[in-house]
């Protein structure tokens, strides 16, 4: 199993390819944990610029008490900048990449860090809906790309996917559960590989309707945005939508699906709800 | 419009029908707000339980500091529990119906009010999906009939959606919004009737794509609940879903669909998503 601590019980060093918002919000969760980061992005400038942002998003978080150390510098001088590839992932244990949401992009900079990085270091990336199956299939270490897609911002949100594909080796996607559990962060893990994952699946639903809705001519985006933010977000802010609706009828999900199935059956105009065969099932 | 307050600046009474989890969370955020509340419910016995109940609740939210007043007497005093529905809508400025999620008994239970009720006094429905226009068309009172949907738990939760029928007056309509925004809350009023609304067609939409994953193997319900209640939950629990997205690329809503959209018709393989004709026409 991996290793995330030197002998002095300190944290190692990740490799962080690709420093837009995502991979400068990576920076800072790694460095909050006590790891060194390695920075690299492919275009030129970015990666130096990316560590002034960084440090711009740690003044803002010192401002409101979110930042263990005093001093700023704790952290900026545990950042390496380097100009390649080959230097950033040399001696990191894992490689984080925040590269942008492009297919051809994803398949070409992987294949480029697989063909640097030594063997059995896991290299997970950021996408937030395409799945390693469409951008690793061709590389040679295919058994050590995953992804690990985090919420923006990533150093404020808890929850990070993680989305083996079926030829991913489980020894990689149990030490990258191990790696994301160390910054503090929870990791969901998928069972099986789809497109969007779960949060973007989750979202798009949302937001398809929500858009219809506009369309229609039903309400404004504005109301929209409120029956959201005065309403379903403040449950969903501490409870998810299956506990959600366990506790909007008195006999629980089973009440709740008895209850409501057919209204949303109604309401869609779908004869593809099959909820309650979900909570027959006892929901496994 | 209507008055709500007496020539002693006092709130005036509003009558509850239909006294269940949703009818008592009514009479609580009434109560808070000033007002007397009869309450009625046309199941015998379930009146009496109802202030019980409520009493239970308003020494919960004591409790935690969310009471106004220091003695519950104070709340309790101005519960008026009545025998039949004459005597609850008598003297009351709105009737707030909040009964079974069932048509049919929706339709007589409106017309039965609709008949008790002084002319003029709004009838609203707490129904969470059914249209005004399915349920009154029928009786002679329709232009007083609208919906007044609340979010579970009531006393709690700011949202309230005002949908008024095609047949609906609009001193009605007014008159419903300045008496839910009298009692604290958020009314969203929608421009055109739609079953389900547009909070229980968020939720459904979301709910419908959750149970979906569950089915398929992907994830678990509880890593589901978790990717919401740790992850997309705390951005809606202050922003709405358009605020999220407009706030998760550079260039802002037109910059989040121009990036996203395609993934999204590829994640849902659907054709219909037309975000970028709705940024185009202003989100309007």
């Amino acid at each position: 199993m991996l290793s995330i601590e030197d002998e002095n019980n300190q944290k190692k060093k990740v490799a962080l390819i690709g420093c837009g918002l995502i991979g400068q919000s990576w920076a800072i969760s790694f460095l909050s944990a006590g790891f060194d980061v390695s920075l690299f992005d492919p275009v030129k400038g970015v990666t130096k610029k990316a560590k002034e942002k960084i440090k711009a998003k740690l003044s803002v978080l010192q401002n409101y008490g979110l930042l263990k150390n005093k001093n700023i510098s704790d952290y900026l001088d545990r950042i390496h900048l380097t100009q390649d590839l080959l230097h950033a992932v040399e001696g990191s244990i894992y490689v984080q990449e925040s590269g942008p949401e492009d297919l051809d992009i994803k398949k070409e900079l992987t294949k480029r860090i697989d063909a640097a990085t030594p063997d059995d270091i896991p290299i997970a990336s950021s996408t937030s809906g395409i799945p390693t199956s469409f951008y690793a299939s061709d590389i040679p270490g295919q058994y050590r790309c995953l992804v690990a897609h985090p919420i923006n911002p990533p150093h404020l949100i808890q929850a990070v996917e993680i989305v083996p594909a079926p030829f991913t080796d489980e020894t990689i996607t149990r030490a990258v559960k191990k790696i994301i559990t160390a910054i503090g962060k929870e990791p969901l893990a998928l069972k099986k590989e789809i497109p969007g994952f779960v949060v973007n699946r989750l979202q798009g639903a949302l937001l398809n309707e929500a858009f219809n809705l506009v369309k229609e001519g039903i309400s404004s985006a504005e109301d929209i945005d409120k029956a959201i933010s005065e309403g379903l977000g403040l449950r969903w802010s501490f409870m998810g939508p299956f506990q959600t609706i366990h506790l909007n009828a008195p006999e629980g999900i089973a009440g709740y699906v008895k209850r409501y199935e057919k209204m949303y059956r109604d309401i869609f105009n779908k004869t593809d709800i099959e909820w309650s065969s979900v909570v027959n099932r006892g929901l496994e």
